[in-house]
């Protein structure tokens, strides 16, 4: 353990937030590999291709209900005291292929979603008949296409299903099925590795609760994140762990021995590896470095739980915008309950809990006062972001919250 | 395919959402089994158990800072006229078991996240003190426990971290990795099997859309959801794939013929698995004819995308609500761009785009006329529920909207 360096008092001048985003935005940053999978199996994996219809939905004219389809001009004069007579010739059942019907004042039994037979160009809901025998009687008159969906009316041949860079939703696994894609390029998953130091970690007398809080909140369908090794508070270790894991990881968080109380083990062990983009930002809670290896990010954290989530998350939800077009996290607009105060100068994060109360969304910010706290992270459902040249947010303000957690809606 | 039954006019008339909601209210549902499983590998899923700390965190007295452990008492009348000096003794670091100082005036130097020094109880900043020699200055008197995490200041011991029935979070699993918990029961992820039935379905001409919608759409941390079967239009087929489904599954959805005009085949044929709880809802879209089972809920939706989807997400989230202690969609409250008019006696649900204007999120429905619409799904991202007494809906009027996507925020 080396003595305490008083001169930690005149270290680099930490950058603003806005600055360290503004440096990662002009990085040449390394996308993940693409690959072909099913369509099924594509939910929430960002898609790496715009995805086209080849085909018509529906397919065909398709009847939308029950009923007899006509030759609509077969109509023509019918009334309650006019009535119109059709025989019935056929039946035509869905994913039967389309009969036709010849001759004047006919009609065809027609089920929803059969095709239209051919010399009929509308349906009559069988609710709106009358039957005798073979004959179905009609009461009004009907205009070309009703109750029909016509060729192209739900999705048209040459309709954008998926856009690239975008997370793929049901409604468009659906789609793509419906249009008989079978394969669709994405993305692999985003590979965060996570390397915790600190000899109290190595030897048990602190649980690796950030390795746990960050692989759990990282990995979802389009991110796997996992420890990818504990090292001592040993420079060539730590060195040697993350060289290592560039190989394997789009991202590597390295938590712990990012204080320079910490002896600054993780500094140095990192500018050993490349020249680092930032060494300070200022935001609170947590310090962060980051270093920029190989077109993939490596971002240095406090161990502390808290400070280790915000300081990893505002680099890798940009890492996410920048590559691809959305965000990590989720939000929400809630009335904020009581004051918060802050100091010029740091672009500061809050905990908060969020909530349904009167008029809509609440959100109450949570003390935790140390970045250490890990009750404030179980109570805590969403951040409060205020910005450094903010002094605090009056209460009863409608604020932007960041969400990290489930509401309880009801 | 038989004729078309003109007794449909006559059919029971459809339940409330409510009265369905309050009948299955009442059912004795059976819950998944349970399981243990690694605490790291909880994530979303849902507990069991609730989860008690039997450690304190810190489970010690810890310093907070870099800098000197001090005797408080030493600090008394410092000032900067009178400054008191300390002579460092040792070092403690974190991960160390704790060293004890004797005597007075003297200090240990100190490292965030040690144990407290025994004849220790306050920590001055390195930045708060000269250092010469092996001596340290004090300028200032410093209060017992300053700089200082009390034993238990995070989590008591005692402290509930997890309760039974809710998802797992981040947060949490970081508090059970901290309290030194390795295991956690949860419930087996709810098996949802989705039979499709149709022969145009198994012969291809229409494809299997609202099987990848439903699969894509129910898959998450703590439901596997999956095709357990496609049947034809054949009554005894449905019946054996929906028996043989009821072994392997706690919710089992079939899809198609559950219209009347259908030939009512999935209906007749969960009539002879058992007594059906109801066979219609004033819904719409969908009509739904839900059969209780050994416990279990089956529930016959349209075999049309949008329709299947609403009409088992109202019933699969009553189960969820039910069962556990949460919903399966998040909300939102969000302002209504055009006025939406319906008629009274049906519950409507309205797929719409939520998205952020002024003054907040907005909600604009949009234009799904036929409950077969896949578009709508592709550009949705949420829902509208208006219920069964009510004519629509004033554009400008703040209403609560169920997440079904994801919401752009930037």
């Amino acid at each position: 353990m080396s003595t305490l360096k008083h001169i930690m008092k005149n270290f680099d001048p930490f950058l603003s937030y806005d600055s360290i985003l503004n440096l990662f935005d002009k990085l040449d940053i390394k996308k993940p590999a693409i690959e072909n999978i099913a369509v099924e199996s594509s939910m929430m994996r960002i898609s790496a291709i715009d995805v086209i219809s080849g085909v018509n939905i529906p397919g065909f004219n398709r009847s939308a209900m029950d009923g007899y389809a006509i030759n609509s001009a077969d109509s023509l004069d019918a009334s309650d005291t006019n009535p119109v007579k059709l025989s019935i010739e056929g039946v035509q059942g869905p994913g039967r292929k389309a009969i036709t019907m010849e001759g004047k004042h006919k009609c065809i039994e027609i089920y929803t979603g059969a095709e239209m037979p051919a010399g009929c160009d509308a349906v009559i809901k069988v609710e709106d008949t009358e039957r005798s025998g073979n004959d179905i009687l009609l009461y009004s008159e009907c205009h070309p296409y009703l109750n029909v969906s016509r060729i192209g009316e739900d999705i048209k041949s040459g309709y954008k299903i998926t856009s690239s860079n975008h997370l793929i939703t049901a409604g468009q696994i659906a789609a793509m099925v419906a249009t008989n894609i079978k394969f669709i390029s994405v993305y692999k998953k985003i590979q965060i590795g996570i390397i915790n130091t600190g000899d109290e970690v190595i030897n048990g007398t602190i649980k690796n609760s950030t390795g746990a809080l960050l692989s759990s909140f990282y990995s979802n369908n389009y991110i796997e994140a996992r420890i990818a090794g504990l090292c001592n508070d040993d420079i060539s270790s730590i060195k040697n762990t993350v060289s290592s894991a560039l190989d394997k990881f789009d991202i590597i968080i390295v938590t712990g021995g990012s204080s320079l109380g910490e002896s600054d083990m993780a500094t140095a062990a990192l500018e050993q590896v490349g020249k680092p983009l930032f060494s300070g930002v200022a935001i609170k809670p947590g310090q962060t470095m980051a270093l920029f290896y190989n077109q993939k990010p490596v971002i240095s954290v406090s161990g502390l739980p808290v400070a280790a989530l915000i300081s990893s998350l505002v680099i890798i939800n940009r890492y996410i915008k920048n590559l691809f077009s959305f965000e990590l996290y989720s939000r929400a607009f809630a009335i904020l309950d009581t004051n918060i105060h802050k100091k010029i100068g740091f672009t500061t994060f809050h905990l908060a809990h969020a909530y349904v109360g009167e008029n809509g969304l609440h959100v109450r910010p949570l003390n935790t006062t140390a970045s250490g706290n890990i009750s404030g992270i179980i109570d805590g459902n969403c951040m409060i972001m205020i910005n450094d040249d903010r002094e605090g947010i009056e209460a009863g303000k409608q604020i932007m919250i960041y969400l990290i957690g489930e509401i309880k809606w009801d």
